[in-house]
């Protein structure tokens, strides 16, 4: 069977998925699946389609050079709309840019994508918290999937575990860490460095933006507590309602005074349902040397499901070599959501 | 779509089975699925078949009072295999007492189930090591499943996490606690006890049995290796090329030695990939902090996995209230087969 793919948003992450799928060819074909890109759409260097596949190692080249890939395609594209349309393709890979207030562009991409009958799999958080129960009852109405594996947990497989390994589970609650740089942080003023020379290390390894605001304030643990509750626990949130705490006042004395105790400081997320309904936070926790979050340092990332079948069943992502959560991890989330959608 | 269920053994694990699809019979027949219960084989308490279905709450009434359940068979059944054969089952759930060195009788139960059409569902061990590729081989020509998540982290998903979530990923290594006596003695050695004194523990709740061979000195953990190396790693090993080193050795003067250092002693079980060949080992090693086995304290269990996309990926059981990999937990993990192979 031969699948053509289109990529919305050909930054870090798409490069590696185009990557990957290129080094896996071989183990592709053994199971039957051919595949080629048909589509590209990317924010500063073009646009380009071709029904008949498009010279992929030539795109990853024209881009990384800082040059367009408009000259690739075989008729004129303005837009991604307008990529997802000609591309004739079967799967739609978002990955663009994202508003995480309003999902935006990437609802809109999938929302096409999803009605034009194609696959529609994306490491964007917004359209899972936005728009999960639309583009999930969309998605069924075509007999297509909508597929996010990559939001919450960096590339490791969260999602797919829960639905396939714990069928007929009730899940109870979520707790873990899912902030790799706010971990970071804290890790280092555990070591004695300050709160804002932790901070500027993160920026000068790429975790952290300029502006490391969505961070250290908890938005982005918030999304993800937002997304897994969205979808492990079929109840619409917004981060908004998790209202996060952050770590700016958690200060080198409280750090000092855990650390002679035997405990840590970690920015903790959680959701617990509580009759018909759900309880979520973000905030800085103490934490001792029982629980699973206390080994979590440095970028490690990781999560902890209570149901009423298996206590306390915990997913982690161990730092190793700096690789945590970067684009090779969060592009192989979007590989096997491809192999899951199509299988 | 019914399905008629076979017990083979009916000790807590398979008693807690039968309660926990009694508990969840709502939830199946909103999937579809209903179930009857048409032979049951007990080692002390007799058997029963009835292909019309038998009353599988006055069966665990009688073997919990010390009973025998002929009482409730339709026709005479002397042994497991008559009662496999007699019961007209779709799935067969195999969980009497085995023989690890030789993994019977459960191997001739299983192929027998398997050949009569049924999916095979077990707990135990020692066919995974003794008959893994036979067996799925034989269910593979029947269009049926042999399946057996409750082999090594007491009912909690491993297998069906790696073959779902991680599709066309190359498994380079595994590592963890497999044994959860053997953790609780360290947990407790390093609280100051002495070695025998947290043996007896052990022995008192239930953990440990009478000889505690089995689990000091490895052997249960080395056959939780050999049935992951032989399955993921799709290389055949026994327990014996395991070669285990126990605990016996560990002394509480190295305990106190380690915890001064902030380091830990735990049996570490792993295997990694070297070329074509697999070097596996079960043996007392120091862990500190960083290591995602170093927060794994009394019954807590875990592995890691290596692939060459998602690095370092851990699952983990935690302790809590003495129940992990109880019965209830390991009754999931047959459930979970059983709804993974109908579905």
């Amino acid at each position: 069977m031969h699948y053509k793919l289109a990529l919305i948003g050909f930054g870090n992450v798409a490069r590696a998925l185009a990557r990957l799928f290129l080094r896996k060819q071989d183990m592709l074909k053994a199971q039957g699946i051919i595949f080629s890109f048909t589509g590209i759409s990317t924010g500063r260097h073009g646009f380009a389609v071709d029904p008949d596949g498009l010279d992929i190692l030539k795109a990853l080249e024209l881009v990384e050079s800082g040059q367009s890939i408009n000259s690739l395609s075989k008729s004129p594209v303005a837009n991604s709309l307008e990529v997802i349309q000609k591309s004739a393709a079967d799967v739609m890979f978002e990955n663009s840019p994202v508003n995480t207030q309003t999902g935006q562009p990437a609802l809109d991409h999938i929302r096409t994508a999803l009605n034009l009958g194609m696959h529609a799999i994306t490491a964007n958080k917004g359209p899972v918290v936005h728009g999960y129960r639309e583009l999930t009852a969309l998605a069924k109405s075509k007999g297509r999937q909508f597929k996010f594996e990559s939001t919450v947990l960096g590339g490791a497989p969260v999602f797919s575990v829960f639905r396939e390994a714990f069928p007929l589970a009730e899940l109870s609650s979520v707790k873990g860490i899912f902030n790799a740089t706010t971990n970071i942080i804290l890790s280092r003023m555990e070591n004695g460095e300050a709160y804002d020379d932790a901070v500027k290390y993160c920026q000068s390894v790429g975790v952290a933006e300029a502006d490391p605001t969505n961070d250290v304030d908890g938005w982005d643990a918030a999304i993800k507590v937002a997304a897994l509750v969205t979808v492990l626990m079929d109840t619409p949130m917004s981060p908004q309602q998790v209202q996060p705490t952050g770590i700016r006042g958690i200060t080198p004395e409280m750090i000092a005074k855990a650390k002679a105790e035997g405990k840590r400081y970690k920015l903790v997320c959680s959701a617990e349902k509580v009759g018909d309904k759900v309880i979520a936070s973000v905030a800085p926790q103490l934490v001792d040397s029982t629980s699973p979050l206390y080994g979590m340092m440095n970028s490690s990332t990781g999560v902890t499901f209570r149901t009423d079948v298996i206590l306390d069943y915990s997913i982690s992502l161990s730092e190793r070599e700096g690789m945590q959560g970067g684009p090779i991890e969060t592009a192989y989330g979007l590989f096997a959501d491809f192999v899951n959608s199509v299988k």
